[in-house]
């Protein structure tokens, strides 16, 4: 072993590595939705084996905290409207790190296969016959309802859970909404709220009733959470009033009703 | 601060501590699907900080290993068709833990919102008064896609994924078919292996071509995980003859072709 293995601890001793990060391999690895205590052992664990750490806007400072100081860092960012790099070049940069040898993590926010583009990047180093490996994270829906005491199932409410990008490609609609406008199921979207107000009056056009609970969370599981609630109806102005900022998740469906009861961190402002 | 506080550790030294478990507390902790690897930092500075563990038959020995050996561990397992322990008799037993002043910890298999009834079992501590958190896991869906080499969303092929249950009660099939049988999104059945052959004729029978790839995998995650690959009109025979087992967890979509190039888990061994 080198350099970056973990060291002799105890408190992890019991736990068997299964995966170690090779020489010449990419980990790619998810980081959760903000909180850095929700990373997994395992991400951490191959953090701790890195010889070089490209990440994103998405993970945050206390994560990157946790990368050896003798680290390479290469920011990849990429922000709306404003790509720092392509896709093309992500994908060609990890390739060429890991040919060189080097143990590779590649950081993403929430999980990498769930909006994350993470199978377009393994996709690329299949193809360049690179070795890699895949580390799931807690995705925002799960990490940031949990925060926000929004249970996303619940045999009264909701059988089902959806998560969608409501992320609309120049003011057009592209979802499935008479899929999405179903009863006793919970849809959350992801990077949606430059989309509320369209996507709250498409749901409601598709079917589903005005009055239908619905939240936005901003920052989610982070010390800065903030959450408004409302319905269909209401959501758009409240949370235009409250001047919430991105990143934020929005998650409708009844079981946004629980959260009267459900509320339980003490980092959040509850308002609207 | 208790004997049961983390040893001091330099290695989560940085990650300040922001949800500690306080007396007469319960936190709803999901472990994820199997590797115990796959624990959050939080899941498991939790466990150790516990003074009495509820867990059921989806908690891995493993992660029981991880429990101090003075902690007091009630075993409140369910099975199908064979409820150990009523859910009543759960919640009432939480209460009455954190009512005596202990610090109680409620394990959970994946994570607690997604189909673990966590949603049920704080309502009922919240009408008793009694103070709660939850932690987030990985539920079965992100994990086993992960070691499975198939990424839940894709720009190519699946835009949404959406989550359900497979546990037909009395053979009835009470899913709503319309909203899963959509082209361009990733459906998982969770507890579907007793129902396989029914989903996969309602899903063609609402519109999803018979040639739509399907897998089903098996203790995903583990090392111990088999995967059988098809579509919708062979998986049923295929993973009959391969003999599949509960736990087991059903994808269907057209982001399984991936798996082809994607697979990546060494403890995984692919059939059909």
């Amino acid at each position: 072993m080198d350099r970056y293995t973990i060291p002799p601890d105890a408190f992890l001793g019991d736990i068997p590595v299964r995966t170690p990060l090779e020489p010449g391999q990419v980990a790619l690895v998810g980081t959760g939705p903000g909180d850095p205590e929700l990373l997994t052992l395992r991400a951490l664990r191959i953090i701790r084996q890195a010889e070089v750490v490209l990440y994103d806007n998405l993970v945050s400072d206390e994560i990157m905290a946790l990368v050896p100081a003798q680290v390479e860092r290469i920011y990849v960012g990429k922000e709306r409207a404003k790509h720092t790099m392509r896709q093309e070049s992500i994908n060609a940069l990890l390739s060429e790190q890991a040919r060189r040898g080097r143990r590779v993590v590649r950081l993403k926010g929430g999980d990498p296969f769930v909006f994350g583009r993470g199978g377009e990047e393994i996709e690329t180093l299949a193809a360049d016959g690179v070795n890699f490996q895949v580390v799931p994270g807690i995705t925002a829906a799960l990490g940031v309802s949990s925060y926000a005491g929004i249970p996303l199932t619940h045999r009264d409410y909701a059988q089902a859970c959806i998560f969608v990008t409501g992320h609309l490609k120049d003011g057009t609609c592209n979802l499935d909404w008479p899929a999405l406008a179903r009863p006793r199921q919970t849809v959350v979207f992801y990077m949606g709220l430059v989309g509320l107000a369209e996507i709250c009056r498409q749901l409601v056009a598709h079917g589903l009733p005005a009055g239908t609970a619905a939240a936005i969370v901003q920052q989610g599981t982070t010390s800065s959470q903030r959450t408004v609630i409302g319905d269909l109806s209401t959501l758009p102005e409240r949370a235009q009033a409250a001047g919430v900022r991105a990143p934020s998740l929005i998650i409708v469906g009844e079981v946004v009703r629980l959260r009267e009861k459900l509320d339980w961190y003490a980092g959040a402002r509850a308002e609207g």
